[in-house]
């Protein structure tokens, strides 16, 4: 495939010059890995999923101090969570024997520890305000007057689709792009209605899907891990090809060492999807996926609220070095993962781009 | 993409010039079909999982006498199923009032429909006889005097992997290549052992992994409906693609008026995989689909006792005009399914890599 090929419409209204953008993966993706992207001629991403209004001005503001380039804020648009007292005792229950393990004792209750980006004026202020080249939403879309306010400030909209419903509710909705996101993806699904079955499209059958059923460009997502896996997605008709495990490894990203360990250990090959904070969330198979799998389980909380006592029992856990309730998110191909700069790592799925199918 | 780079060691070795393997497809695939995408020089493929060794050789010379080109005859080598009569009994009750729907009663017992080829001599001297140029294998491995008798006679074998760990007992068994079943894909899922959990790999992701971690050629499987798809599949290291759903609208193939009806309608978005035949494959939901995922449904009769039941339930309900039972198996992209002669379809797919991509 043709370096010189590559650009296409989106990286002309991106304002990028190479089709990697890197997944937003909020508590992972720092300013540092977003602006060594975006200056590596990608586009960097920082998840404001877990962050208040003043924390995500001020990661946009570090981010800007080290690069001029475009980049994205993603924001989590989900239904807000509806408390539920009775189903949040019963997963407490469920989980004090784990706190137990370690001398601790669950909270007494649970909260609802990030708010939806779904109708958040503050948010939308404080965007307008900072003016980020690119704004994403994940787990569905946010309120008419959101769109409007961020495109009215020349902000260009990116939105996660897993099913061609979605993408159709997402182009009805004038946002301008699609992350189709197959099942391969680490993290969090962007489904927007985890209540309803998920027909669990692989990156492939969604991405091709969605080319050519809908009329936005598409960002391909899921399984991405070499320039291999985005010239396969290039050839599908996807844009670009958004990656998130590949730059886990990154030294740039917040990832701590354990994180590091488990996706760098080949040993490691089973992912899978659990709903342990309340959502769907592809990751590494440890002691708290189990709990989240196992057939005796209570009901989730509501995402976030299960999120809460999942965190706690992490750090119950990691207090006394024990990493298996740590929510290592990865995705399908992480095998392949590889430890370099992320600067590097563009520049090597660029070469490798080049080179892929000849 | 130039389709006169298109050559690999694998098209090479199995004596075809385009890159497209015809899935078998055990009941849909036929003699006419295997020997149209042959002579259009692709690999056809005959499924024999539902046929006797004489019928199997009755459908290797039906498709000798209409193409002089290589084909593929794939077989079931799962492992036999294991009676279990109060589990059978307990399925025939749940099924009982979806009979008694169309007035019919439920078979007083179920029987293993199928053999399984794991250790079929007659198999294997009928097709040491006949030589079909490749043999495929669906569910696991064969024993190995069954290899060694097949290469023995100049056939090339391959095998299908839905993980690396099966690719990698393929490759220790001497197979010459590996069909990697993404989760995309229609019918039956190839897994060896479907008590194990079940990773589900996409395609995209499951193709590169095995194309890195293997030293075997990689044929992809699942998803793939356009000369896009292959493209893609190139670009990830595979040497060719396997399609299934693509061709079941073909005139060849024995696919009836309501399957095809099915596969068309492009209000059908919506596939999923239940064991209804005793083993995981996907289809189109249908009342048959809800019966295998309904939560109260008992456990599994073994394959293919299991599918004994539903294929009893389907002649009830056809008999009647209603094919909401049938085992519609389909791929996630069926919604890009196109009706046409199998000849038409490669020569559109080669005529669509050329274009993918640039």
């Amino acid at each position: 495939m043709n370096p010189s090929n590559l650009s296409t419409p989106l990286l002309t209204r991106l304002g990028i010059s190479v089709p990697v953008i890197q997944a937003p993966m909020a508590g992972t993706s720092t300013p540092a890995l977003a602006a060594a992207v975006s200056n590596a001629g990608g586009l960097g991403s920082l998840g404001m999923g877990a962050t208040t209004v003043e924390g995500a001005r001020a990661m946009i503001r570090e981010t800007r101090a080290l690069t001029s380039k475009p980049f994205n804020v993603n924001l989590f648009v989900h239904v807000p969570a509806t408390a539920d007292a009775e189903r949040e005792a019963r997963w407490l229950a469920y989980l004090a024997p784990e706190f137990a393990r370690f001398g601790a004792e669950p909270p007494a209750a649970l909260r609802e520890i990030y708010k939806s980006s779904v109708d958040d004026d503050a948010m939308l202020a404080m965007l307008v305000e900072e003016r980020p080249a690119v704004v994403s939403f994940h787990f569905g879309l946010p309120k008419p007057h959101i769109v409007k306010g961020l495109h009215d400030a020349g902000i260009v909209l990116l939105a996660s689709a897993t099913s061609l419903d979605e993408a159709m509710q997402i182009e009805r909705a004038g946002i301008d792009a699609i992350v189709a996101q197959g099942i391969e993806a680490g993290g969090h699904r962007g489904v927007f209605d985890p209540r309803q079955p998920d027909e669990g499209l692989g990156t492939l059958a969604l991405v091709r899907v969605l080319v050519r059923h809908t009329h936005l460009p598409v960002i391909a997502a899921g399984g991405i891990m070499d320039g291999a896996g985005i010239a396969a997605v290039l050839a599908l008709g996807a844009q670009a090809a958004q990656l998130g495990t590949a730059f886990v490894a990154s030294p740039e990203s917040a990832a701590d060492a354990a994180y590091r360990a488990v996706i760098a250990n080949p040993a490691v090959r089973t992912t899978l999807i659990t709903s342990i904070s309340g959502r769907p969330a592809r990751g590494v198979d440890n002691r708290l996926a189990e709990l989240g799998r196992a057939p005796e389980r209570p009901p989730f909380p509501d995402y976030p609220i299960a999120y809460d006592a999942g965190k706690a029992l992490h750090a119950a856990a990691k207090a006394q070095g024990n990493y298996d309730y740590a929510p290592h998110w990865a995705g399908q191909a992480v095998r392949l993962s590889r430890a370099m700069p992320a600067a590097e790592l563009v520049a090597t799925l660029m070469r490798e781009v080049a080179q892929a199918g000849s």
